[in-house]
């Protein structure tokens, strides 16, 4: 049976020249970088290289790029340590309704720690709205955090736009560039942003690595105390492996971005016309035009997303009903509810992420075998029977 | 020339068999343990694998234990997510003067949020008295960590009675198994502690991961928020490959620890034994017998630790002079101060800490190039020449 992986979201294979730049260091080059001898020396030179790598590919500088063991930990190190870092000036914190759990979570345990948290809303396509932001604003706010893409919907969020509005208010912003940092052009001063998270395994990389870029200047409180690590602001060992995977992949998703763009971005658009076409009351969530190049996510209704996933991982197929993070919680998307969508609708999610992989065979495959599983799934629905009975449809 | 590593505290290097067990997780088998697919399918399955072979390393069971991305982590983990689930009984803690820096930076962390912290001192051995322990409790306290061995000069330290004071007063009790877990039995229920931590890179398994044990039913609050991995109480896309081979490290470590520890045992009581008959005024420091078998640590009197490092570096040799996570603060050591070390003394820090790679060849080497290292190096210190011409010593 054909395999297609369209889950690129989950988690993107790891590209063969990263895992080669890698294996070195699961062997000989086994050192700590934290080490004053020559093993020490090998690994610390990798680590700094990686970090030349990872500043490159967002315009920053290496000494603002410190590495953590994942975008979930880079979410809660900034959330966290600018809001303790700042809590003098105020405690109230803004971050948008549809942020990953890493930092929506991360807000709610500032509450806890007696900060005030206002969520701002999103439009029907998943767009914040930078006057919302505005309006939003008080004098004790200390804190903002957009992400700059949703990877559930691929909405494309107006990062430069609410940084201008922070700015002027003298308010730090933090966006997690994760679904979008090694995939679309990431330029922190053009962003205009004070921090920015990213993660590996987002691009070609490997898990168990991310970076938090935190602009110089900007005082953090560290979310792991020990070592002198990292300038003293993430201890523990370096995960010398996969920094130097991160740097590799970030060297690589530079220069090819422009062709990985094309490529995913066809395939897009390829599912987003013609899975409408193919299957009825199909409805496209996300932005129509800003969203990302490998995202193509819908509701289908009347059916559950989990049944169309098992499905289709019957056919050979992996796809996914909203964030990886969350699949096992078995509930609506926040990200769908608060774009508007109907409880019931938003249960119909279905999520196709590409990667550098596919091609057009896979999504003839995927308008192939989906079809007879809507029908068949609808046949099992007692809300299909009652539409159709109702004369509204129907094939 | 010959390449003697002797910095295993600061890092193992990987066994060829946990890198065999890794690379298909760096491979085809890339899928993220979350997703209901066949991809995720594979890579929640090996994490559960992972997940009962470290369980068993230390008796557990394995839902009780929790992938973490380094001892750092479960230590900070630790400290920080039980201290803040016990608060409305107490605000008092006790950690031992000896603790890894992860354990004592997260205590002086609760110290800012309202925590009263009390450092347990140690006798000349770096051995806490379980009594000393005692006497620090008070009605408020709710929480005690105490290491189950110093990696630096490798006390194990009597978790077992400590345990028991502990239980009687109902107060939680944390020990940083990071030197031992893999090296020397570590069985929980003989411990008799509620959450233990350990770090792969400790013990021939990879970097990047670590786990934290926690006895089932005691609560913690997360480090990390955001997805619902770990059950929900460390969040982050789970580094597949890295808990594999923590997983077989675990399995391997099990299997060979009899063997491993006679190797070391041998290799560190020639050291122990032989370099204080080659150089004058060398003291060992840590416990004469309670002590891990692959540690032997030293202050060597009228000389810098770091000089010795770098001379024995240029030689091939790599040792290090205390924690390879404070290596590059340059700072006496907290654990030899603790001890009661002149501060002179300390800073003459010397540690030697073996592998299972390294032989008998392996020590007639250091025996051979460090006595002429240590004689050119007091050649130069002017403490030397007012102490030869006092005439208390010399050759």
């Amino acid at each position: 049976m054909r395999q297609v992986y369209l889950d690129n979201a989950a988690t993107t294979p790891l590209l063969p020249e990263v895992r080669e730049a890698m294996l070195p260091y699961l062997g000989e080059l086994f050192g700590n970088p934290s080490c004053l001898h020559s093993w020490g020396d090998a690994a610390r030179e990798a680590v700094e290289r990686a970090r030349e790598q990872v500043a490159q590919l967002i315009g920053a500088e290496a000494e603002e790029i410190i590495f953590t063991g994942s975008g979930t930990e880079s979410n809660n190190f900034a959330i966290k340590g600018l809001a303790l870092a700042q809590q003098a000036k105020g405690k109230h914190v803004v971050v948008s309704a549809v942020e990953h759990f890493s930092v929506l979570y991360s807000a709610r345990t500032l509450e806890k720690w007696g900060f005030e948290l206002t969520l701002v809303p999103v439009d029907k396509y998943g767009v914040v709205d930078p006057d919302e932001v505005r309006r939003n604003l008080r004098k004790d706010t200390i804190l903002v955090s957009v992400m700059h893409a949703n990877a559930e919907v691929g909405t494309i969020e107006p990062i430069e736009e609410i940084a201008r509005i922070t700015r002027e208010n003298g308010i730090l912003f933090h966006t997690d560039a994760v679904a979008t940092a090694g995939t679309i052009p990431v330029k922190v001063k053009e962003l205009g942003v004070d921090t920015l998270s990213l993660a590996g395994n987002q691009f070609y990389g490997p898990k168990g690595v991310g970076a938090l870029w935190v602009r110089k200047g900007v005082r953090i409180i560290p979310l792991l105390d020990g070592g002198v690590q990292e300038g003293g602001r993430r201890a523990g060992t370096e995960n010398v492996p996969a920094i130097v995977g991160l740097g590799k992949a970030a060297e690589l998703a530079r220069m090819d971005m422009p062709a990985r763009i094309k490529h995913l971005t066809h395939l897009r658009d390829r599912l987003l016309t013609e899975l409408p076409r193919k299957i009825e009351r199909v409805v496209v969530t996300g932005h129509p035009q800003n969203r990302l190049p490998g995202n193509a996510s819908f509701c289908v209704e009347f059916i559950e997303g989990e049944s169309m996933l098992m499905w289709l991982n019957s056919q050979g197929v992996a796809v996914t009903s909203g964030s990886a993070c969350t699949s096992r919680a078995l509930k609506a998307s926040h990200v769908l509810l608060a774009m508007g969508l109907p409880h019931a609708l938003a249960q119909g999610s279905i999520l196709f992420t590409l990667g550098l992989d596919n091609t057009d065979e896979d999504i003839d495959y995927v308008l192939e075998v989906l079809p007879p599983i809507v029908d068949r799934l609808r046949q099992m629905s007692p809300l299909y029977a009652k539409f159709t009975k109702a004369g509204k449809g129907g094939k």
